[in-house]
């Protein structure tokens, strides 16, 4: 089987050019207006300069780490080039970021466009750049830790030092993931907090409007958030799976020999998964007057079928019909098994998240209801819903978790992860989908198209919506699955070092493991916290800005004493319209990108090195039992705490969409205005943070800290023994 | 030693002699004006009312697991007795509330009465009732413990035995606790969140006025939630630690003898605690002139350092200077050492509580700030701090852990939670006067006495902050560490039935503990929701009832609408006068005191079930290991989760008290009413179920789990082995 890892590579390549014949495709669409073209061009723009602001930190970051690895794994051995492997995962990881932005904000305006025509033409193009996204990132993935794996054969006969030094690959994505979900995370919510305030609340002018000078910066915020964060995080997921697994595979013997079936599978299965999101891809094209939900759903759920049935041959042929794990006999079926037990379980899991976030459910409506009485109580219940929305998901992790292990060990649990993340491309094509959409939506109000355009792609996002939240189930269900897979990771490795199984104990009694499960614990609330810190300063500052803006340029101030006399839909008089047409661009879009972008580089720093140094801290002074409980005490509340907040957040602002569609209450209707939809409106913004920043940081700083204790195993293995 | 345990209950029934003198002495008091005997007659029947209905429901629950209890311990060894133990445990919390409950509603008007004529009487009427409060607490607990185990020494020759049919008496304490906190707290912040939201903020009356239909529930909310809920909470934990403490010293030997000392060093040093509290209430009382914030630092500081000196010569003296535990050798002085590492532990996190909560602290004041773009970032801001205000508290928890642990092994986890409780009659007298002279400016407020009596009473409130927030850290730092000491007597426990140390191996990498570690995590999230939801719920129907009594009860409409046609202070007309005096007494208060105390009954009934039966039914269907898993998850993010829910609420709530006393934002100056204030408003009463009822039921359900499992171990020891 080592003869087909060669061809691996070029899968990746594959899906490179598959990206880059979509993207040209994109690039042929019609640009629309040239007032559309200069809004795309702002956001292009400043999505651009945020990343280079960003990339341009990240390189010393990067410098820095990749020096202390090459020192602390200096010798004869060669494995200081887990720091090459560290750079070429922290570039791919990049690459993939900026592939993905520059696609989306090539496609956000030409959907904007298509959508003057129909509905099907914009659903197309919108999701042309979704599966650029996805294929850039499944692409760059397999190709990335192919080719290192190829490179390294020769070099590092053992199959353990091989993958050792692989790990890096994962450190590599992931750290690059953190800060990008962080950085994005807090940019985005700083310009769409300051803007809605300001803007919505203070000025009264309505949502994208060009007269707030916060918009552009609203926008370009979606596209760093929402595409570049959200495809590093799933970047990284999807190489911690892989590499999780081949690690955990290193431990399986047929006999006397190493099964090196079992670390082969992993990459193979990602490889042929390519394949299949490109032919999901081709599913989701629909015709004018189509059903755009079912293209969708016929693209989500047809491809992952089809993969489960690839898997399960692929399985079956590949790997021997019994093997031994930890001394327990195990069958080929079992990985089979354990591989579907984590799809089940990230549909059980997407399902749950739509109910309790999704417009009309139970738990919304309540909340819409508690908002009756005031933002205190619209808040309590949301708080409320978020917690206990934290239930079902948890107990079907808890069930996989002994489903997975039952049926193949470890590797069942790193399978069931993989499970999940094989049709990582198609998934994420339509999570891209989403923002696409939504900036589309956000350039038809800036360019003042016609109400009909707005109306097509807010149908376009509405129809991504179920099918984003089982993607949300996915990522979830997954992150808690990679994290438990790498950590099982670093336990064999230190096993291995120390000199077989059950050389590290990590009793949950012992005091230091205890001790560790507490600090582990605590970190996540640390972490939300500084999150939540860095958006509400740079909100403030947002803030001001925009009021400064309304204060002291002539024309706004103008502009908006016109605009507030006339009611939404009345005309206005000749001489008022020429007073507000004067306004059109004096509005400095600039100073608003440059504050969020100031602010989330400059705020993603310490949340993103909180992360990375804490496990090597550590695992250092305390060794690798204390380093287990904080690995345990991390991913336990960071899955929940992830949960929490972005089910909390899903769940406002769906309430605050009801009421703004119109809700009866004990039989008074209130709708947007009303006292209820400013209780609501607060919600929602408490959740913007939430859902947007520190809930999805939480999925990647789990993972970020189980890949940094696997790269550090084998230097602190002899610590605390 | 075992002589001397003989005079153990006496000690006990030295407290209860005492807190019955002090009794007296406050009904000797002078009860005031005939409307305010009115008043606290009403207070107290509603008190006495909700106690009866709560203690109806428990009795049941007390039969049922009683029986339950002594069928599955059924056989010829006698464990059935533990379901006595379970009884007198529950009937002494029960008796515990109901007396400090009891001299509470006879303090509160008596006090308003004394601070008529001045501060320092006022507060020797109020810490008269908390000392009372106090010392039936110790005193019951000393007693019950002391002799039940006095009654079960001759018939359990066999220490293990003995204590593990004594630990029923733990758990009865706790289960009533939690009952107890998690009833009081939604009794509570329904008629507070009630009362503010249609009293205050849409009648425009201020807080405790006659005219609202809710602020006797309200009054009574604050002695069934601050005053009975805190007592059984400091019973159990003070239960707890005794019985933690004894389990673990029952597996020290020295040489091959059962070292019986560190078993009765625990209840020794407990009822020497009583004589040290009593001394201390006699530091309190203060001249008139006298500083009453000195009267009580002494009271608080001056015993707990004359406790740790008898600590000191007690280890010292009673235990021998060399032990093994767990094969290694500690000496006496470990001991000490160890205890006065709880006791750093607790004053450190009262500092940090008192740091992220206090007014005019840095992060309180930062919330004051963000409070000016609104509500959403007043509560961005406040959950923000307290997600950080978990940090410390858990480092020095852990340190703590792994200090103790250091000195003398798992024993030394017990003693330091014990040494934090040692002066719990003290503490808890303190921490019972907050309350008692709250309630007595409700009063003075409710019989329109001269503005000064109410400033005195809140001076007396605002004395008592900084030793409360010690207390608060106290409370967690215990309730971390005596769950601990009980997770480390249930695997003692267990290890002892399957045959030695090391038969039970709570692997956190294995799959079943990290499942258990999942589900355990997930409960205090899952815990919280319902109550927070239960408090949305009851107060949704307080809302309801006084908005009818507002539209129903004409003197009321007429008395609102002439109230709100003067400024504050503004003289009224005579007619209006009269209109307004016809109001009084018309309101229904007795309708509010209903609706409070049916919901609170009916809402915790499902929370506290919850948390008797999970580790009841992951023992029996899971194994002694992954309800070991369980057990870490639940106290990590019980504990954190309580110090997130407490410190945010108490932040909120000093917030709005800054705002309240004017604060200057950016130069320009808000005060009541403000828009900064109502931002403010709601941040506190989104804080209000956070730090009144769940993140302190939280304390306990940490607690209850644990002692539920040591109660089981015997039952499922060889469950999953």
């Amino acid at each position: 089987m080592s003869d087909m890892m060669m061809w691996v590579p070029l899968f990746g390549v594959v899906a490179l050019l598959f990206a880059f014949w979509r993207t040209s495709w994109i690039s042929k669409q019609d640009e629309g207006s040239d007032t559309m073209k200069k809004i795309g061009k702002h956001i292009s723009v400043g999505a651009m300069a945020f990343l280079k602001a960003e990339y341009r930190i990240l390189a010393i970051f990067i410098v820095v780490v990749a020096i202390l690895l090459a020192v602390a794994n200096r010798g004869g051995d060669m494995t200081y080039l887990v720091s090459l492997s560290f750079i070429v995962g922290a570039l791919a990881s990049g690459l993939a970021g900026y592939l993905g932005m520059r696609v989306a904000t090539k496609a956000n305006y030409r959907t904007a466009q298509a959508a003057r025509s129909g509905l099907a033409k914009a659903l197309n193009v919108a999701f042309a750049g979704g599966s650029v996204m996805g294929l850039s990132v499944v692409g760059l993935g397999v190709l990335g830790l192919g080719g290192l794996f190829l490179v390294y054969t020769p070099m590092f006969p053992d199959m353990s030092m091989r993958l050792s030094v692989l790990s890096g690959f994962s450190l590599g994505a992931s750290s690059i993931a953190l800060f990008a979900r962080v950085g994005g995370g807090i940019y985005t919510k700083a310009a769409d907090v300051g803007a809605d305030l300001v803007g919505k609340v203070e000025a009264g002018i309505p949502e994208d409007h060009p007269l707030n000078p916060a918009t552009i910066a609203d926008n370009v915020g979606d596209n760093v958030g929402d595409v570049a964060g959200m495809g590093a995080d799933l970047f990284e997921s999807y190489v911690g799976s892989i590499v999780g697994s081949m690690v955990l595979g290193a431990t399986i013997y047929v006999g006397s020999n190493l099964a090196t079936e079992f670390v082969y599978l992993p990459l193979l299965i990602a490889a042929v998964g390519i394949l299949v999101s490109i032919a999901g891809t081709f599913m989701v094209s629909v015709k004018e007057g189509g059903d755009p939900q079912r293209g969708l759903n016929i693209g989500e759920f047809g491809s992952s079928g089809v993969m489960v049935v690839i898997m399960f041959f692929m399985i079956t042929t590949m790997l021997p019909e019994t093997f031994s794990l930890g001394g327990v006999e195990y069958s080929n079926l079992g990985v089979f098994w354990a591989t579907t037990i984590g799809l089940a379980a990230g549909l059980g899991i997407g399902f749950v998240t739509e109910h309790y976030t999704g417009t009309n459910t139970g738990p919304v409506t309540s909340i819409v209801n508690q908002s009756q009485t005031g933002a205190a109580t619209n808040l309590i219940a949301g708080l409320g819903v978020g917690m206990q929305s934290t239930a079902f998901p948890v107990l079907i992790i808890a069930a996989s978790i002994m489903g997975a292990f039952h049926f193949a060990g470890l590797y069942g649990i790193a399978m069931a992860a993989l499970g999940m993340l094989a049709n990582t491309g198609m998934q994420l094509a339509i999570d891209a989908y989403g923002p696409i959409s939504d900036n589309a939506g956000g350039i038809a109000e800036m360019a003042q198209l016609p109400a009909e355009v707005r109306e097509r792609t807010d149908k376009l996002d509405a129809v991504g919506n179920t099918t984003a939240a089982v993607g949300k189930g996915f990522a979830i269900g997954s992150a808690a699955l990679t994290a438990l897979a790498l950590f099982a990771a670093f336990r064999t490795t230190v096993e291995a070092l120390r000199g077989g199984p059950g050389t590290l104990n990590i009793n949950i009694t012992d005091a230091t493991v205890m001790a560790g499960l507490f600090v582990g614990g605590m970190l996540p609330f640390l972490f939300s916290s500084m999150a939540m810190g860095a958006v509400g300063r740079a909100a403030m500052a947002m803030i001001g800005e925009v009021r400064r803006q309304f204060k002291d340029i002539p024309e706004l101030t103008a502009a908006l004493k016109v605009m507030n006399k006339y009611k939404e839909g009345q005309k206005m008089s000749d001489e008022d319209q020429k007073t507000f047409d004067a306004a059109d661009g004096k509005a400095e879009y600039g100073k608003c990108v440059t504050i969020s972008t100031e602010a989330a580089i400059k705020e993603m720093m310490l949340p993103g090195l909180l992360a990375i140094s804490t496990p090597v801290v550590v695992g250092y002074l305390f060794g690798a039992e204390a380093l287990g409980g904080l690995l345990a005490g991390v991913t336990v509340t960071g899955v929940l705490m992830a949960i929490f907040q972005s089910n909390a957040g899903g769940a406002w602002d769906n309430a605050k969409k009801m009421v703004e569609n119109g809700v009866e209450i004990n039989g008074i209707k209130y709708g947007k205005g009303s006292d209820v939809h400013k209780a609501a409106v607060v919600g929602d913004t408490v959740g913007d943070p939430f859902k947007d920043t520190s809930g999805p940081a939480l999925n990647i700083l789990i993972k970020l800290m189980s890949v940094v204790s696997l790269v550090i195993a084998p230097l602190i293995a002899t610590i605390g023994f």
